[in-house]
């Protein structure tokens, strides 16, 4: 895993995935006690920078086996990033889902062209499912995070940020990374370090389900207790991976952790001052800047912004928060 | 007012005035029967295209008058864009709001650093009000639409979307602009007119407050009958204006108008598929893409999305559109 796979995969990229905007508000530097930049990745294609990751573990496969399609395991942005990167090869995918995913995922999933095959969590092996099918139909398996094509295509994100930084006239800050299994953390910190070596990224987790914040302190990776009752769905993963949690030791800064009330809170604030939608999960990062200033450095700050596919009912949850 | 001042401005905004992101999404291609690319100024400084203007018409005023200071009539988004790009220049701005403008406005007017000044809309005349603090202070009127340096930094939109466009492989389209006064759709059809001829500009506006599609079937001005009564309140004018309206009538094409229920629901789904925030007056555009195709013409649309400050209350009624 190197800065070379990530240049390579912003070429694959180039073309295909968005260069999201930098955008910034006065109304969230006041309230944030610092200038904040805003990475916007969930004006991302489908919502989240799952596309990155996708894209580029796609088109990295060689043509014959690409061929025969790929298969992700996924209740949300990650099958929505591999169901359109396959798509846009012409070539098919197969997406696992629980049976009890949100509906709108689903067909989403399905719209997006992949095949989705459900099962029934409680009942069902779905690694068995997997296996199966990988082998019968000779599909390539897509990992959410711990995947080096995958840590390139993320890490794509990190080379964005070091130019568009540059542009602003910042050469150090903490940049704050809504962080699951790291994949989209260790790719930022990697490329940060070629290409702007004053940024430092850090992950931002929700409270409870803040593995990879205590494996940086404790040095050694930790599992969550448990992976339910987080409104954080996107980023909760038993783990740091064992590929990306190298890099973030090495490379980043520690962990914050943020409650599922600053997170909606956040999301409300990328409402009313920067127009974007932002889902929990994508929104603990902005959440840490408004809430964590003391335990950040610099009189910047860049926050990722990494993805906006929230249900309504949750959104509402949200705006509500607004009300006096 | 020709090409050369909307170049003009854009070399000044630079580095100041972000460049907004086109987005698409294969959701709403779907849902509107051709490839629709969205021009997200719902994502520019204050929330919507008029910081543009403002900021180009605050630097385009020679030193020792604008040192005096700039006033502005608004109750809403020029308000902000004014205030802002005085606020960045230096020099102070006088904003005149009705007392009964939505007090979010009124705060964020004044946080972005204007001296606003409350009128009653029953009682007080609003005009003699700025003539007599413009004399007092020296103060330069900056008009919302009918004004050379404002329809110049407004044109710059159309400046990037020729250039965005032409990334996309698009040379022919009609571009479909959310229209009050005129501004920004005089200003993109002046741009693509010199940068991208092949693309056309064309009004959009709300039902019962379409002056501008009036005034270009009848080829004179034609007024609204009626100035209250549509949620769609950042586009609502009495008529096109004496500069912006030859303009258009050289350069765009036919009107469309749109329903506040298919702005409302245009509103949700830029939510769901663009992780967008519009304000009603901003999504009369897109909505016209998605209720209006029998009317619109080629493969490809491009849709500005104006602007994205809207209110909690209206805001969740648009979500609503999108419940069973």
């Amino acid at each position: 895993m190197n800065i070379e796979m990530i240049r390579a995969a912003a070429d694959r990229l180039k073309g295909h995935a968005r260069v999201t905007p930098l955008l910034s508000s006065p109304f969230i530097d006041h309230l944030a006690g610092r200038r904040v930049f805003i990475k916007a990745e969930c004006l991302q294609h489908t919502g989240s920078f799952k596309y990155r990751g996708g894209y580029s573990a796609v088109s990295a496969l060689p043509e014959d086996l690409r061929a025969r399609g790929v298969i992700a395991f996924s209740s949300g942005n990650h099958a929505q990033g591999v169901a359109l990167a396959a798509t846009q090869h012409g070539v098919p995918s197969v997406i696992i889902m629980p049976s009890d995913a949100p509906r709108l995922k689903i067909e989403n999933t399905r719209a997006l062209g992949a095949e989705v095959v459900l099962y029934d969590r409680a009942t069902e092996d779905r690694d068995a499912i997997g296996e199966r099918m990988s082998q019968e139909r000779g599909l390539t398996l897509i990992k959410p995070f711990d995947e080096p094509q995958v840590i390139a295509g993320q890490g794509t994100t990190g080379l964005e940020i070091a130019e568009q930084a540059r542009a602003e006239g910042i050469d150090t800050a903490d940049v704050l990374v809504c962080c699951g299994g790291g994949g989209l953390t260790s790719g930022i910190a990697l490329a940060l370090e070629a290409e702007a070596p004053g940024l430092r990224a850090r992950p931002v987790e929700p409270k409870d389900f803040d593995d990879t914040t205590r494996s940086l302190a404790a040095g050694s990776i930790q599992r969550n207790a448990s992976m339910t009752g987080s409104i954080c769905d996107a980023i909760v993963t038993p783990s740091p991976g064992r590929l990306t949690f190298p890099i973030m030791q090495r490379l980043c800064g520690p962990g914050l952790v943020v409650t599922d009330q600053e997170a909606l809170r956040a999301m409300a604030q990328a409402f009313l001052r920067f127009k974007i939608v932002l889902e929990p999960g994508g929104a603990v990062a902005l959440a840490a800047a408004l809430n964590r200033r003391d335990q950040i450095e610099g009189d910047a700050v860049i926050v990722v912004a990494s993805g906006g596919n929230v249900d309504l009912e949750m959104y509402e949850e949200a705006l509500n928060t607004l009300k006096p």
